[in-house]
């Protein structure tokens, strides 16, 4: 049995990342520029957002989070995208979702330019990933391509079983895995909250993708000899630690971990891999 | 064994839009006008078209053929095409695929308004279709599902697997059958060439989807009892008959009809759903 490190894998490609904006700056270009933009005072998205800036930093990029208050109208906000969508210095940016609740994201993810949308929410860039265009495919499921691919893990005519039907993982992952590429061409089971007899699908499976966000839901006897099992899942719970939490996935670790043949741990699996598909999408915007 | 009449089926729509456009005009509004471009004389794409043409006139439609000669370069189809976007009497248009090779046909496609883009091939209607929300889905895969809405077929917790991962059928199937919606909910398995041990799959299905386009591929012996059969395929083949040609869908009818609950026809199933797709969308466009 193979772990697929996340995390080692993420900061592999980090200093890949780094290297290329070296080279694009002793060659007279600019450092990469990603923006975020954070409306309201969440704390979860005010993580993530520190997060993703210190990665940026990391890999030389630079970083601005444009802060607003959660009193912003849906208006300004698209006018402060309007700006982004036009500044030149600007390569790619983000919105960081949830938006407080009187401003309309679907409209908000619409006014990105294609061009700049780094998180590949924009249904031209959905709508491209699946007709296999280039596209800018959004951060969780590129993460898990990458993180297949640097393991070398066989994909083609492969059975996949995707649990969770999500458009920002299941339903991404099932189109990814099923196109005539690599990692793909496999086999791609979507299953869902409708599906019965889920077990009959996962047992069949030789990767499974569980994208459910229901802790520890994909027990040892769903899986069979060999699999390939990958975690999406990151549900808190509390526990018994100095933290007074853990961080669980979608798949009961030990239990399926000595069946596979590959297993991503939680955390320390497809997490890390988030940040890097961001900051790879970030590079590609800056070289197209 | 019931015949899903496609025939039937079209007719029945096309004379509940013949009623809406006659609605839309009595009450002051002009009649819906759909513009076809053809470019080049190949002689499908004429007969295409020209059925399109008969169609849309038969419900009441305005119906115009732009004819170009096949020497007509990119930039002045993309003139064209611009010209049709700002024309505000051209409520939806379709570009006759395929183009002559100098043509990126690519280009074209999202040269279109996605809001006069009534074929839905435009990655913005290609996203939004598959993130569940409104957009225009392109014929077949629409017609499709009328004949399944219409014939009320269960599809809610079914396995559905699909032969083919084309963009045109398989793929959209894929994704409309696994929504959250109905027709779908499905457990949906896509299959293609890659595939291996393709009858397990079918075997198991509640629903097939065969469109893969090898005449006569879908063998009794791949079917289970009580199956759903929509049959996308389209060959001619030569016979021994006055046309000394004969249409033969993917599915050997003769052997799988007698296990179905439900099939389609070829010709007479699928095929006369298409067309009653692109006037369905057409009427939506001049709505929006």
């Amino acid at each position: 049995m193979t772990i697929l490190d996340g995390k080692a894998t993420a900061a592999e490609i980090k200093q890949e990342i780094a290297k290329e904006v070296e080279s694009i700056i002793s060659s007279g270009g600019r450092a990469p520029h990603l923006v975020a933009v954070l409306v309201g005072d969440d704390g979860a998205s005010q993580t993530y957002v520190n997060s993703k800036e210190k990665s940026s930093r990391e890999v030389g990029f630079k970083s601005t989070i444009l802060r607003f208050p959660d009193t912003m109208t849906e208006d300004a906000l698209l006018k402060e995208i309007e700006k982004l969508n036009k500044r030149d210095d600007v390569d790619g940016f983000i919105i960081q979702m949830p938006l407080p609740k009187h401003i309309d994201e679907q409209r908000v993810i619409e006014a990105v330019d294609p061009a700049k949308d780094v998180d590949g929410f924009h249904p031209v860039n959905v709508g491209k990933m699946v007709l296999g265009l280039p596209a800018f495919v959004s951060a969780t499921p590129a993460g898990i391509m990458y993180l297949l691919e640097r393991y070398k893990v066989e994909t083609s005519g492969k059975h996949c079983v995707v649990i969770g039907r999500s458009n920002i993982v299941g339903r991404p992952m099932a189109n990814l895995l099923s196109q005539k590429a690599y990692p793909g061409d496999c086999t791609v089971t979507i299953c869902h909250s409708r599906t019965r007899n889920l077990a009959k699908y996962t047992l069949e499976a030789d990767i499974i993708i569980a994208a459910l966000g229901s802790p520890e839901f994909l027990k040892g006897d769903m899986v069979k000899e060999g699999a390939v099992v990958i975690d999406v899942g990151i549900t808190r719970v509390r526990a018994d630690n100095k933290s007074g939490f853990k961080l669980l996935g979608d798949v009961k670790f030990d239990e399926v971990a000595p069946k596979c043949s590959y297993i991503t741990p939680v955390p320390g699996g497809v997490g890390p891999m988030t940040i890097i598909s961001l900051l790879k999408n970030t590079l590609k915007a800056v070289i197209n």
